[in-house]
């Protein structure tokens, strides 16, 4: 496995596969990999491509500077893991590297940025954006993975690669929970013990209602309401938001028809988790309610 | 030649000419194509690769509707001059192709695309910005050429494809002027003679501050005093702005050191024109004041 810090070299090793006939199948991340970002790299093995994992944590996508500071950075157990997993190459570039004297262009999708976490977090998706833009300009991969835990930052990537004509097809993989069904995330280590079994509420209001969907429900208040209930009821558990919405334009949903995410942000001590249940062609499925 | 609409058509046409060893000279146009556009063709010639050249009127760099109406589009005297230049491959995409369902996502560089035009003409940089984004992305030229003429539209599309790691050299040419002076231009066709005549007082103020640099002057106020001074006392000109800058960062200049470009923005009549000159390298001319 190659490990590189530098955007020519990145560049040089692509070509190089790419000559050798490779398409090339990219794993953007912050690294601290989880079981989720495991699930991303076999899933571009899987395709049989040349293997790119970036780890970056991009100050850009950070509102709050202490987070920033505190964000997980295990770069020998990250590298550790992708050599585990069969990676080609991973491209860890130091910030000078990737925001010589601060990146001034930014590429942002209005709308979208600003609803279910982009209210909470000012700047965030236009921080992700234009990371992934210049990622994608850098590795120029053939397919970039992405996980539907993030689900809104998925269909804001998604949105700018093709508003932008961007080479590269977007795919997005199933979020993968934990035995105890908390959402794998790098920041699930802040939990204390008894902060992850408060947390527990949010996977379970939210599991109970894709149960409540696939059931035949398909009013989205009613949804929403259930979820926000459960996690007012929920001890030391603080609601964000809990969103119903059109899993590709985030659009607020009255009523379930082809596609739902339901999502939802929550504070628990001080960590900051987000969650949520993704349905996809439900007419097909003849579910009615 | 080939003359192309669609985006896939571009790609399969741009890949095969790679596949050939072929590098890729990318000219943007809005069409219209004048002197100024043929000299980007021809350096693209020049360089030996294969050339695209694009024609398409960006709605989104348009602020006002009727002049967006009013752009002039000669396709076919446009096309000719493609095929007498030896260009390669001409995309020429409807409306439809570049912007499906209008353009959401949006790549900006701030700072440099309010200062100059951009406080007269507010989102227009936005607009080509990612436009030309866009357009990298579908064609992935090697090289792109922009004119000079365009002064800050060239610094700020450099410093979008720096900052965001596009893999393209944007190459700036030299401006051209008719045998009276004039920068040439797709508006110039909007001036009757005595316009003509009028908008004449712009160049004239630029040279003049030109010789006076390349005479010694490196006073900033100086320079642009004299440039509004003169535009001042022409009959039917009106001055937007007149602006001594950094060529690269845009940043006004006190003190004119290794480069300068001295810019102005006038309405002679209905018609909005634009002028520049640009120094390089003065400190290794020798000259001093």
């Amino acid at each position: 496995m190659m490990v590189v810090e530098r955007i020519r070299e990145v560049r040089q090793r692509v070509r190089e596969a790419r000559t050798q006939g490779r398409r090339i199948g990219f794993v953007p991340t912050m690294g601290a990999l989880h079981a989720g970002h495991v699930s991303l790299i076999r899933a571009a093995r899987a395709d049989g491509g040349f293997v790119v994992v970036s780890i970056f944590v991009n100050p850009a996508q950070f509102d709050d500077g202490r987070d920033l500071e505190a964000y997980p950075r295990p770069l020998e157990d990250d590298l550790e893991v992708c050599t585990r997993e069969g990676v080609d190459l991973v491209f860890a570039p130091k910030r000078e590297e990737m925001c010589p004297d601060g990146p001034k262009t930014t590429v942002r999708v209005p709308g979208m940025s600003e609803t279910m976490c982009g209210a909470f977090r000012p700047g965030h998706f236009d921080g992700v954006c234009t990371v992934v833009a210049k990622l994608f300009a850098i590795v120029q991969p053939d397919v970039a993975y992405f996980g539907e835990k993030d689900a809104q930052q998925l269909a804001i990537v998604r949105r700018m690669a093709a508003d932008l004509n961007l080479p590269v097809e977007v795919r997005g993989c199933p979020l993968i929970r934990d035995t105890d069904g908390l959402a794998t995330s790098s920041r699930n280590v802040y939990l204390s013990d008894q902060d992850r079994r408060r947390a527990l509420a949010l996977s379970r209001a939210l599991l109970e209602a894709r149960d409540a969907v696939v059931g035949g429900e398909r009013d989205a208040g009613k949804l929403a309401d259930a979820v926000r209930r459960q996690l007012a009821d929920a001890e030391g558990v603080e609601t964000e938001y809990v969103a119903v919405v059109d899993p590709d334009t985030l659009d607020d949903l009255e009523c379930v028809a082809e596609n739902v995410l339901v999502a939802a942000a929550v504070r628990v001590g001080t960590t900051r988790l987000i969650d949520n249940v993704l349905l996809r062609d439900l007419g097909e499925r003849g579910g009615g309610g």
